[in-house]
C-alpha cells in the first residue's frame, strides 16, 4: 500500500514537472511549396537554398536563444528571405500581369492575438515589418495599396525604387507565362507550372511559451485585378494562437482562403484535440487535396511539436529546436 | 419483449425518418450591431428599419420557398439592405478620413467552399454582386480597390457616380466624428460611439440543404490607410460550409480578424460537436468580449438550427423559417 501511495505521490510529482518544463525553443521556416522534384535545381542551386534557409534558421534561431520574442525571430527569418532573391517575397518577388512586383505579408502574436497585414505594396523594402508595425503602431488589422503605402510611409520604414524588386529569373518567368497563356485558352493558361513557387514564411516558439506565425510573398505570377491571396489573411496564410498552435502557409492561394487552412489546423488541435502533425495532415492531404489545391504548412505547437506538411512535389523548409532538431530539405524524402 | 422490440423498431423508423428529412428552408438576416438601446430611434424609425429588414426577408425567403438556391437567397437579401439608406452598406455606407465611401463585400457557397470577396470598391452599386461574380467568373477569391472596379467593369455590372452613395445622415456623422477627434487625444478619439453601426448580412438554407452566406459593408466611419476589415474576409465576416453552418459577421473588424470568428463557429460545431448557438456564444460572449471586441453574428446550421447572438446593446436582425419562426428585432429583448 505504502508503494502504491509512494508511486502515486511520485507520478504527480513527474506530472507537475512535466507541466512545468519550459518547451523547446523552436523556430520553423519555409521558403514555398511547388514542383520541386529532385533535379529541378543543380547541385549548386540547391546549395544556395540550403544555405540561405540555413542562414535565416540560424538568425531567427539565436533570438529565441537570447531569450528573445517568438515574433522578433519570426521576423529576422522572414526579412532575411525577403532580402534574398532566391525566393518570391520582397527581392525576387513574381510579376504580375502588368510587369510590376507587389507584395504581401502579414504577422501574428499567439500571446495576444494581435495581428498586422499588407495587400499590394510596391515600395516597402520588407513587407513583413511593415505588417509588425501595422499590428504594433495602429488600430487596425490590413491595409492594401496605395494605403498601406502611405502608412509605411508615416511610419518611417525603409522603401525601395520598384527596380529594386526585380530580378532577371522572375522577369523571364513572366514573359515565359505571358508566352504560354498565348498558347493555351483553358483555366490552367494562367498558372504555367512552377507558378507557386516561394512564398516565405516562419513560426517560431520562444523561451517564454509564446508563438508566432508570418508570411510574406509576391504572390502569383500574371495574377491581376488587384488580386489578394491568403498570405496576408489572417487565418489563411498565417495564425498563431499560444491556444493551440502557430501556422505559416503556402500555395495555390485562393485554396488556402476558402479552407482557412492556418486557422483550420489550430482548430482542429483546440476543439478536436488532435496533434499538430495530423491536423496538418488532415487539411493538406485530405481537405486541400479533395479541392484540387496545391501547397504546404509548417505548423508548431505550443509544446514544441512541428509539422511540414505539403502535397505538392517539394517544400523549401528547415527546423531548428532547443531540443536538438536541426533539418533544412527541399524535396520530399523528408515530409512529415 | 414484443412491445420492446416494436418500440425499438418503431424508434430506428423515426430515426430513418428524422435523418431523411429535408431540414427547413431558412434565411437569416442582420443590418449591423451596435449602441442600438431603445429610445435609440424613433418610433417611425424603428418602423422604417423593421419595414425594410421584413421586405429583405421576404425576399430572400421566397427565392427558398421557390426553391431557388441559399447563395441567390443570400445575394438578393442582401442587394435590397445595400439599396437602403438605412444601412452602412451600398447606398449609405459611412465616409472614410478623405469623405469617401469606400466598399466591402464577400459571398460563400457551403456546398462548394467557393467563396468570392472584394475590398475597397467606390463606383459598383452593388457590391455583393461584384463578390459573386469574383466566385462564379474568376479563378480568385478576392479583388482589392481599383483591380476590383476593373474586374467589375469586365464584368459589365452596374456602377453609379460616387455621389450614389452620399447620404445626409452619414455625412453628418463623418463630420461629427471628425470634430470628436480634435477634441480627443487618446485611441478611442477615432471611434465615436456608434461608428460600428450597420454593417448587412444575410445566411440561408435551401430546399437541396445548402447553406450560403454574404456580408457587406461601408466599413468605419474615418477608416484609413486602405483599411480592410472583416467583411471581405473569408472566415472573419463570412463562412459556409454544409458541413458545420453559415456565418455573417458585423462589429469591430479587427477583433473578427484575429478572431476568424465565423471560421471558429463552424469549427466548434465541426469539431467540438457544439450546437451552433453555443459555438456563436461562446464566440460572442467569451473570445470577443476576452478581447474587448464589440458586434455581432448570425448563424445557420445545416440542420436549421439558428443563433443571432450580440454583445452589443442591439442588432438590428430577423430570422423565417419553413418552421415558421418569424421574427424581426432590433435591440437586446430577443437576444438569443
Amino acid at each position: 500500500m505504502r508503494s502504491f501511495f509512494l508511486g502515486f505521490a511520485l507520478s504527480l510529482l513527474a506530472g507537475s514537472v512535466a507541466l512545468a518544463q519550459t518547451p523547446p525553443a523552436t523556430i520553423v521556416i519555409h521558403g514555398g511549396a511547388g514542383a520541386l522534384a529532385p533535379g529541378r535545381y543543380s547541385p549548386e542551386e540547391e546549395a544556395a537554398y540550403k544555405a540561405k534557409l540555413t542562414e535565416a534558421l540560424d538568425i531567427g534561431y539565436s533570438v529565441l536563444e537570447d531569450g528573445g520574442s517568438a515574433l522578433d525571430a519570426v521576423e529576422a527569418a522572414i526579412v532575411l528571405l525577403e532580402d534574398s532573391p532566391l525566393f518570391n517575397a520582397g527581392k525576387g518577388a513574381v510579376f504580375t500581369r502588368e510587369g510590376k512586383n507587389e507584395l504581401d505579408a502579414s504577422i501574428m502574436d499567439g500571446a495576444s492575438l494581435n495581428a498586422g497585414a499588407v495587400a499590394g505594396v510596391v515600395k516597402v523594402k520588407n513587407p513583413i515589418r511593415l505588417a509588425r508595425a501595422v499590428m504594433e503602431n495602429s488600430e487596425h488589422v490590413m491595409f492594401a495599396r496605395d494605403g498601406a503605402e502611405e502608412f509605411a510611409k508615416q511610419q518611417g520604414l525603409e522603401t525601395v525604387k520598384k527596380k529594386y524588386f526585380y530580378t532577371d529569373k522572375r522577369w523571364r518567368a513572366y514573359k515565359e507565362a505571358l508566352q504560354a497563356e498565348k498558347q493555351k485558352s483553358d483555366k490552367e493558361s494562367a498558372m504555367p507550372a512552377g507558378f507557386k513557387y516561394g512564398t516565405v514564411g516562419a513560426v517560431a516558439l520562444d523561451k517564454n511559451g509564446n508563438l508566432a506565425a508570418g508570411t510574406s510573398t509576391g504572390g502569383m505570377t500574371l495574377k491581376r485585378y488587384g488580386r489578394v491571396g491568403d498570405s496576408p489573411i489572417i487565418g489563411a496564410g498565417v495564425y498563431a494562437d499560444n491556444k493551440s498552435c502557430a501556422v505559416s502557409s503556402t500555395g495555390h492561394g485562393e485554396y488556402f482562403m476558402r479552407l482557412t487552412i492556418a486557422r483550420d489546423i489550430c482548430a482542429q488541435v483546440e476543439y478536436g484535440g488532435r496533434s499538430v502533425e495530423d491536423a496538418a495532415n488532415d487539411v493538406i492531404h485530405n481537405r486541400l487535396d479533395a479541392l484540387g489545391g496545391g501547397g504546404g504548412v509548417i505548423a508548431l505547437g505550443a509544446d514544441g511539436s512541428y509539422a511540414m506538411v505539403f502535397n505538392s512535389k517539394g517544400m523549401f523548409r528547415a527546423v531548428k529546436s532547443e531540443s536538438g532538431v536541426v533539418e533544412v530539405a527541399i524535396y520530399g524524402e523528408a515530409a512529415k
